[in-house]
């Protein structure tokens, strides 16, 4: 999920890594090759790509992702750290002598320095204080990343920071209490990655003869190298020893017309790294593996390619092509087009303007029974918070907590990637949204900034929330004499990161019957392998190409509060039975039966094979008219549920144990705010944060419930990966959903419902349009509906340390 | 399904029954109650229901569901009958003195008549040769469901009826290979059911002390009674007899404004008749049942009920409201209005007009790379035929096979009910859609005919086909660089059906992709329960009133043909696996194989918790570039697959096999058509299509493969179902999508992608657009997005026997 970044600097662009400003790229295209490129491009490009200089100056009048305004009824308390605190924050810890630390833009690896600062959320008993009653506001405080390089064994650290604004009140803050091991810090193993970088190019240098030979290319450390070269995520540990397995990727730039398709260029060729410690005198290849045969040294591989007894495939993965069209890993448009494409498909407009209100200072929105306040994070990007319909708390917190990618197959780069991607963040990557493909061109758009590297970063636009007709009914009944249809009309928050190769679309539809629904969806490139003798693993998709196998599980939180924070987790199974009913005679029937139960204790839940089990979450304290408990369901909609299929992942160890079930319930607690913490997988034997420590058999009897949910899919790509994954099959969804929560269905109070009353007569005799407007007046404007995409921007940074807020500055590569 | 459709004859308006036209009804408010109502609509209607008349004369010059003109490549040889050939047909068999017909609008239940007329499907022989090849078109027949009353075993029987047109070849067919029994007949055991209902209010008249005492009110086989009585279907038969239990529920009369709400108004009391034979003599009550306390005869009954000793529960579930708004059961806007929803919301709009092709007449859709044909059956509705993808067929059909739904309860008639739609019939309900809520404004719109009791009727509108936005990318990649996004622009055919009680949404959704999804959504009024000691059946959802939990099975064919008619069923299972790697020192790994295997057999199949297995249709004999099987996949999107949860159903016995597992493969024969025969719920023991028999082991290797898959939901409804369910929860969908069949993904073809290249400068540097308009021009008419619904109209219909279609008729009651 993050190699196609980690490209940019040549190996790793990892949020523990010294570099903030976007390095020189190390390897590049063959000078020869990037000119043949270029040729090509420009004999070809102008008529072929259709570059469009948008003529249409002032599209609209109105700016038709206007909302009204409200009020937010209390201060967002989870809204991200501004540009002034997050300066502060930076100019507090340089000031403390303890952390001794180095400025991000000149620290090397053997410094100490600040990688990421962030809002620490208040605990839920303070926040509820502050919104539910006269409780004060809860103190803000800021969590510092800090990557402590000045010694043989480096670590990364989480601390404190308030309370803020900056005063003489504020100090450093233990944070080990957000730990299961009680130390919020982990043994920094890739420190020194930059270093690692240059040594592989070394190695790689070593044999240049034998990558010419074998894969057609070599690496020498200049700027013309034909590879990248990274692999397994995470890195392994054996036997006290820091192990990694590395493969060559052919290397095309985006500065030509490469496009970001890293991943798709495996080239075959692998080498084990013993990088343990921190001297490189230390550090040793420990093997090397092509075409399936392994040797346990360089000696052993080059006797073996010298003598002829090296075992060659002929399949080759060459990014080498002779124009832009032709590139079988471009995105652009290619092939026939299909008929009528030129003209314009439909579109969605809202010709009366928004329907829902925002407070843009504190990230608040409020749409028909709906509020909800919204916040952003380095490590998990969007979140909600106080989500509350019909003016009572259903969650107290919902958003993304990790998304794995556990790949597998007969190489060890493969077989050994486990990607956890809030290391690489779901903040950094949330660029700007393309206004009427991503979202509606009527959306309102939101910033969306995170700070890393001692640097402010803001995504424009990179938060939308826009109001939509489903497409169907969400109700509707016709009979002889009358029909009754009300639109499924929703209101749906979205944003999108790239993580690497990987863009993860993330939805929040709430809809009129109460029900909101989580939903992500995948495209961008896959990760693929290298062809070669890996048919157990996925399909073979090119010439030397396998599309890689992997699965996705993307958990997320759901802090319920269903009448208040006592709550309890209830299973109702619905199950076939044998019965002996009054009425028959005696004779036993087949039927079913609903059994109710509750999950007494923290514990995981699998759907299985039907839907023949309802979970909710219900207040036991809290009956509706007929003493049943108020509830809301958590119900799969798109797909079933997911969890890994690889059981006790050598990869992930002991950081992702939140993998292994559809969904988790836990009792809620201060110090469990997230499943897992985003160094996790810098030492996934000894993570910050288990989650198999949250399942302590603690009661969930009335208890504050949180929900862990898990979606996401098997992916096992075909050539119809190529170039990019459609989301039209990778997609997963949860609805959370009200159950004996309301006296009936309240879609019912929605004005946008038609009864028409129709008989023998051949035509209706009433219509019957409950109050609202039938239709606009007039016209719509056009090119309202179409949004001027030249008005894509990039991102804003601010250079935090020194801090210069008047002079931001434009570029959109990855700090993470 | 059929319950308030029931209510229109008094009893069950079958399509064995022998009215044509709507009869009076039997069961009517007191005169009362309705002039009560009546004088509170008069005084509350004008203000509060904001009838609306619509001042729009012409709400567009341009009709925007105009869709461009194209001759389909072959007849459609699927068609349904023309009026004019049904006439001709029915005209014939009035003319057999074998059959021994009377006129429809004249026959008795002891008359010999015609009930449906349809279309006889080609064989897919036949037809593959006419649509592939010089093969002449297949001839064209119909089949005739003759219900057979004049004797003491009537019965219904299928007989084909050609070829057509008529001519002195034209002859009656024996269909019996159409059936697993051998003969399609099937004994008729319903075939006294208006005298059973005259029988049942004599009943119920002889009680009417008891029942104004124990649920408020009468049945005297007035048009004033206040309930309807009907119950169990299938019948039941034990020992030779033919048994049912029955009900009484409140009648709420649609002339008022009672809303079509009679399955929401179960009154709680029972009793159980033996119907067995055609002499009235011979019926018997056999039992009463009243809070779960059964007696064994009326005068027991009325012992208890005389003495005291009959416990009476205090939950009633009355249908009395005093005005329009106070009916909970109403669907009518009610409570506080949701801000801002007098103004519009968001519509979809075609600015550009339809991009897809039409052949009205032979009801055939081009859209980009897919084309399919249409038709329409009183069976199961709308059905694809020959749906073909990059010019080759992928489906030779699609469509509904059947629905059942199967109810559970502590009372015989819950207990006892299992719906088999097809018997109440799909295409008789398929009323006219309302534009703008069931499709866009600016879909193309076809009408549908069935013909059934000799009468032809065309629903207007009943099926739309539009394309659509669905919201969000099929595919997308960012970088730091450039950001690519394509639409995900569809094709939607819809059409819904509401039969009885619930409106069934059905949409085919193809996407650029190749993928095409089959998706049913479910809404309308529930079956409920009286609230009697029930608990293990369903949740209370009013005083007196259970929400009764019931399984949804919906079967659909597809008939596959992946690259021609020989085809495999691939099983790629992805499986936790323990590996020993040549190049980790021995030391072995956990991770997952992907492992391919036949289903060998004729089979169904699970899907299991997990997304874990990948069902394939292949064709072993073509393969991609490199040696892989080219195939299609089916998965499930929405849902997970359904299957029913009661086992061996004592209601379904013979007539439902198909409802065991997740999906079915078997192989295409022309004599196995269909799951199910219409009529199987009247024999269920002794169907004429017995599924259970297709599956005799026959080879699915390179064998023309058949999938039966179950699309479905187990609906346990809460008050939020009240007054109808949101299709939010209520849906299921399929996916059908190509799987190493193409070389790359194809929606890279489309024009609706755009690439914007930007860096470091705040600003867009490049907008590739691919050669398709970037907006209309001027402003778009805003009348044309919104529908005048004065232009609802109901149906039309045709008297066919006598013929005389220079004057059709309107009316909109079931004919089934």
């Amino acid at each position: 999920m993050r190699c196609s970044f980690a490209a940019v600097s040549g190996f790793l662009a990892l949020i523990g890594a010294v570099q903030a400003a976007p390095k020189a790229e190390r390897l590049r295209l063959p000078i020869a090759y990037a000119q043949k490129l270029a040729a090509v491009q420009e004999a070809t490009a102008p008529a072929a790509k259709a570059v469009v200089q948008d003529s249409v100056a002032n599209a609209s009048q109105i700016d038709p992702s206007y909302a009204p305004t409200v009020t937010a009824p209390k201060d967002n308390v989870f809204a991200s750290l501004t540009n002034d605190e997050a300066a502060a924050v930076i100019k507090f810890c340089h000031e403390q002598d303890s952390l001794n630390l180095t400025a991000a833009e000149n620290a090397t690896a053997w410094d100490n320095q600040i990688t990421v600062v962030d809002v620490l959320m208040p605990n839920k008993t303070d926040a509820l204080a502050y919104l539910d009653g006269d409780g004060d506001k809860p103190k803000r405080y800021a969590v510092v990343t800090v990557s402590h390089g000045a010694s043989e064994e480096p670590y990364i650290e989480f601390i404190g920071v308030g309370p803020l604004p900056v005063t003489a009140e504020t100090s450093l803050v233990d944070l080990s209490w957000l730990s299961t091991k009680g130390q919020a810090r982990v043994h920094k193993y890739n420190a020194d990655e930059d270093a690692w970088g240059d040594w592989f190019a070394e190695i790689a240098s070593d044999i240049q003869d034998i990558t010419k030979d074998l894969i057609n290319g070599t690496v020498t450390g200049s700027d013309d190298d034909d590879f990248d070269i990274w692999g397994v995520d995470p890195l392994w540990h054996r036997d006290g020893r820091v192990v990694q397995w590395v493969t060559f990727w052919a290397h095309v730039s985006e500065d030509t017309f490469g496009y970001d398709a890293t991943t798709l260029l495996p080239q075959g060729l692998f080498f084990r790294a013993d990088t343990t410690g921190r001297e490189k005198a230390n550090w040793a290849v420990t093997g090397w593996l092509y075409n399936d045969q392994f040797f346990a040294s360089t000696k052993e591989f080059r006797a073996a390619w010298a003598s002829g007894t090296l075992k060659k495939t002929e399949q080759t993965n060459s990014p080498l092509v002779a124009s832009y069209e032709d590139a079988w890993y471009g995105t652009d448009r290619v092939g026939d087009a299909y008929p009528d494409d030129e003209r314009l498909p439909p579109v969605e407009v809202a010709p009366d303007g928004q329907r829902f209100k925002v407070d843009e200072d504190r990230r608040y929105v409020e749409w028909m029974d709906f509020s909800f306040y919204f916040t952003f994070t380095r490590d998990t990007g969007l979140r909600l918070y106080d989500v509350t319909y019909g003016g009572k708390r259903i969650l107290f917190e919902l958003g993304l907590q990790e998304a794995v990618a556990h790949y597998a197959g007969n190489d060890p780069v493969q077989a050994g990637t486990s990607y956890l991607d809030t290391y690489y963040g779901f903040g950094p990557y949330a660029f700007q949204l393309v206004k009427g493909y991503d979202c509606p061109a009527y959306a309102t758009y939101f910033n969306a900034t995170f700070h890393a590297a001692e640097e402010s970063k803001t995504h424009r636009d990179a938060i939308c929330v826009f109001e939509r007709d489903m497409g169907g009914p969400i109700q509707r009944h016709s009979s002889g004499s009358y029909i009754s249809v009300t639109k499924d009309i929703a209101l749906v928050l979205r944003t999108v990161s790239t993580v690497g190769n990987y863009d993860y679309t993330f939805s929040y539809t709430f809809h009129l019957d109460g029900t909101i629904e989580t939903k992500v969806s995948a495209s961008g490139y896959i990760q693929s392998a290298f062809y070669a003798g890996n048919e157990e693993y996925g399909y073979q998709i090119r010439k030397g190409l396998s599309g890689s196998m992997h699965d996705h599980v993307l958990t997320f939180k759901a802090d319920m509060d269903i009448g208040g924070t006592k709550n309890s987790v209830a299973k109702h199974a619905v199950v076939p039975v044998e019965v002996d009913y009054p009425w028959n005679d005696g004779l036993k029937r087949n039927t079913m039966h609903l059994q109710r139960s509750y999950l007494d204790q923290e514990t995981g839940f699998n759907w299985g094979g039907g839907t023949h089990s309802l979970l909710l979450i219900v207040n036991k304290d809290e009956t509706d008219d007929f003493g049943q408990p108020i509830g809301y369901r958590i119900m799969p909609s798109i797909g079933n549920g997911h969890s890994l299929t690889i059981k006790d992942s050598p990869n992930l160890l002991n950081s992702a144990h939140f993998t292994q079930e559809h969904v988790y319930f836990t009792k809620q607690k201060d110090t469990e705010p997230r499943v897992a913490n985003a160094m996790n997988s810098v030492d996934p034997a000894h993570p910050i944060v288990d989650f198999g420590k949250f399942l302590d058999g603690e009661s969930l009897d009335q208890e504050d419930v949180v929900v862990w949910f898990n979606l996401g899919m098997l992916h096992v790509p075909d050539q119809t990966d190529l170039p990019n994954t459609v989301q039209t099959k990778a997609q997963a969804s949860m609805l959370i959903s009200p159950h004996n929560y309301l006296p009936s269905n309240p879609a019912r109070r929605s004005r946008q419902m038609v009864r028409i009353d129709y008989g023998t007569e051949g035509k209706a005799s009433k219509l019957h349009t409950f109050g609202k407007k039938v239709r606009p007046e007039g016209t719509i404007d056009a090119a309202a509906a179409y949004p001027n995409l030249w008005s894509y921007a990039g991102d804003e940074g601010v250079r935090k340390f020194p801090y210069d807020p008047d002079h931001p500055f434009n570029e959109t590569d990855s700090i993470a």
